[in-house]
C-alpha cells in the first residue's frame, strides 16, 4: 500500500509536469501581439492549480490504453476551459474574488476587460487543441468528442450550473437542487475529462458507461469535498478565498447537511466510485488513487 | 439591374428570415432550466442585426453548391459568435454600452453576470452547432472547419483584435495599426464566414484562395463603413450608440484619413473583392451583390 501511494503520488506529480509542459507549449507566446492578453492568459492558465482535471483524463486515458500525445490534447482542453471558467467567475460582477492558485486574480492582476478577454480567448483556444490534431483514428468520433466538450460546458452545462449558482445565493436550496447546480457547474466538465481521455483509445460501450458513472461520482465527491474545505480550512491552505461560501450565503453540502455528514456522503461516493470500476482490471489502477486522492485531499 | 436590386433584396430577406428559424431553433428553449440564462441568450441573438456574416455563409455556400441544410449550420455558428462578441464587447469593463439593434444590450436588460455567462455560453453554442451534425461529407474536412473557426475567434483572431482595439483606446494609431486591428477585430469572423460557408460544398484550392481575398477584401470594408456611419449617422438609423468613436478618442479610418477619402478606400475595397470573384459565374453572384450592400449600406 505504502509503495502504492509513493507510486501515485510520483504519477501525479510527472503528470502534473507533462501538463504543464503541454500548456507552455499551447499557449500563445507572450512576445506575440496582442502581448497583454497572451501574457494574462499564461497567467490565468500557468503555475497552479492540482490539475485534476488533466489527471482524470490522463488516467481515464491509461485506463483505455491511448496514445499519450493525444491524451496531452484532450487534457490540455479540459485545463483551458477550467482556468476560463475561473477567470470569469472571480470577475467583480460575479464572484468579485481577489485570490485564486495563492496569488491576485487574473482582474486584478491585469484589468477586467483583459480578464474577460482572456477567458473568451482560452475557451477558444481549448477548441482549437481539440480541432487542430486527429484525436483518434476516426475523424468522425473526434467530431463526436468536440460536440462532447461544447455541450459539457454551455448552457446545458458548466455555464449553466454558474448561472443556477448565481440565482441560488441567498436562497435556501433543498439537497436536490443543490446537486442539481454541481452535476452542471463543475460535474459536467470532470465527467467530460474523464470520458474524453478515454475515447483517446479503445474503449467498448460497456467501460465507457462505467467510466461515466465512476465520472458522475468524483464530479460530485470533488464538490461536497471543496465545500467541506472551503467551511473548515483557511486561505493560506486552499490558495483561496477560505469561508466564502458562508459569507456570501450560499448553500453547500455543508450548510446543508453538515461537515461530518458531508464527508460521510464523499466517502459513500468514492466507494460508489470504486465500484464502477470493477469491470477494470489494473489498467484502471490510476483512477481508483485519483478517486482516492479527491476525497482525502486536505486543499 | 433594377430587376437584379429586387431579386438580391427578396434573397436576403428570404435568408434573413432563414437563419432567423434555424437560430430560435439552436437557442435553447426559455422554458428549460436555466431560464434567465436562456432568456438572456436568446435576446442577445434573436430579432435584430442585419445577419452580415450569415448572409456571406449563405452566399459562399451558393457559389460553392454547398447543401443549404450545411451552411445553415455554419451560418447559425458565426451569427452566435458574433453576438457573444457584442454582448461582451457591451459589458461595463469593455464599451459600457446600453443601446445595441435599437434595444437595450444585454447586461441592462438582465444584468452583467447573466450577461457574462450568455456570452460564454453563446461561444459553447457555437462550437456545439459546427461540430452536432455533418458538415461536409468528409469528417476530417469539419475538424478542419472547426479549428478555422477557433482560431478565428481566438487570441490571435478576433478576441485579439478586441485586445488591440482595448489598447489603442486614445493612442495615435497609424493606418497599419488600424488596418491590423480590424483585420483581426472583424475581419477574421467575416473571413471565417465566407470560407466555411464555401467548404460546406464543392471547393477547389483556386476557389478556396480566391474566396479568402474576397472575404479579406469584404471585412475590411465592411470596418470602413461602419467607421464612417459612425462618424456621420445618429443613433436612431444605427440602432447602436452613434459617434461614440469620436467620444471615445478612438482612431478610426474617418479620423485618420477623413470621411471622404474613407469612402473612396471602402469603393477601392469594392472593387478589389468583386476582382477576386473574376473566375467565378453567376453561380457568384449573390457574393457580388452583397459586397455591393456592403460598401453602398445607410446603417
Amino acid at each position: 500500500m505504502e509503495t502504492n501511494r509513493t507510486d501515485f503520488a510520483g504519477w501525479m506529480q510527472a503528470r502534473q509536469r507533462d501538463i504543464e509542459a503541454v500548456l507552455e507549449a499551447i499557449l500563445p507566446d507572450p512576445g506575440r501581439s496582442p502581448a497583454r492578453l497572451h501574457e494574462a492568459m499564461r497567467y490565468a492558465v500557468l503555475g497552479g492549480g492540482k490539475r485534476v482535471r488533466p489527471l482524470l483524463a490522463y488516467a481515464a486515458g491509461e485506463a483505455a490504453r491511448a496514445e499519450r500525445a493525444r491524451v496531452d490534447r484532450v487534457a490540455a482542453a479540459v485545463e483551458l476551459v477550467h482556468a476560463y471558467s475561473l477567470v470569469h467567475d472571480d470577475l467583480p460582477c460575479m464572484d468579485d474574488d481577489v485570490l485564486r492558485r495563492g496569488r491576485p486574480t487574473c482582474h486584478v492582476a491585469y484589468d477586467e476587460a483583459t480578464a474577460l478577454l482572456a477567458g473568451d480567448a482560452l475557451q477558444s483556444l481549448a477548441f482549437d487543441v481539440l480541432a487542430g490534431q486527429a484525436l483518434c483514428v476516426n475523424p468522425a468520433e473526434q467530431v463526436e468528442m468536440i460536440a462532447l466538450l461544447a455541450c459539457a460546458i454551455g448552457s446545458r452545462g458548466m455555464a449553466g450550473g454558474q448561472a443556477i449558482d448565481l440565482a441560488s445565493t441567498g436562497q435556501e436550496l433543498s439537497l436536490p437542487e443543490l446537486e442539481n447546480m454541481h452535476i452542471h457547474k463543475t460535474g459536467e466538465l470532470i465527467r467530460a475529462s474523464v470520458v474524453l481521455g478515454a475515447r483517446c483509445g479503445d474503449c467498448d460501450g460497456g467501460s465507457a458507461a462505467a467510466l461515466d458513472r465512476f465520472a458522475r461520482c468524483a464530479g460530485l465527491a470533488f464538490q461536497v469535498v471543496d465545500d467541506v474545505l472551503d467551511a473548515e480550512s483557511d486561505s493560506e491552505t486552499l490558495g483561496k478565498t477560505a469561508g466564502k461560501d458562508a459569507r456570501q450565503n450560499k448553500a453547500t453540502y455543508v450548510s446543508i447537511m453538515g461537515a461530518a455528514q458531508a464527508r460521510r456522503f464523499a466517502e459513500d461516493l468514492r466507494v460508489d466510485a470504486l465500484q464502477a470500476l470493477l469491470p477494470f482490471g489494473a489498467e484502471a489502477a490510476r483512477l481508483r488513487e485519483l478517486i482516492d486522492f479527491i476525497v482525502l485531499r486536505r486543499h
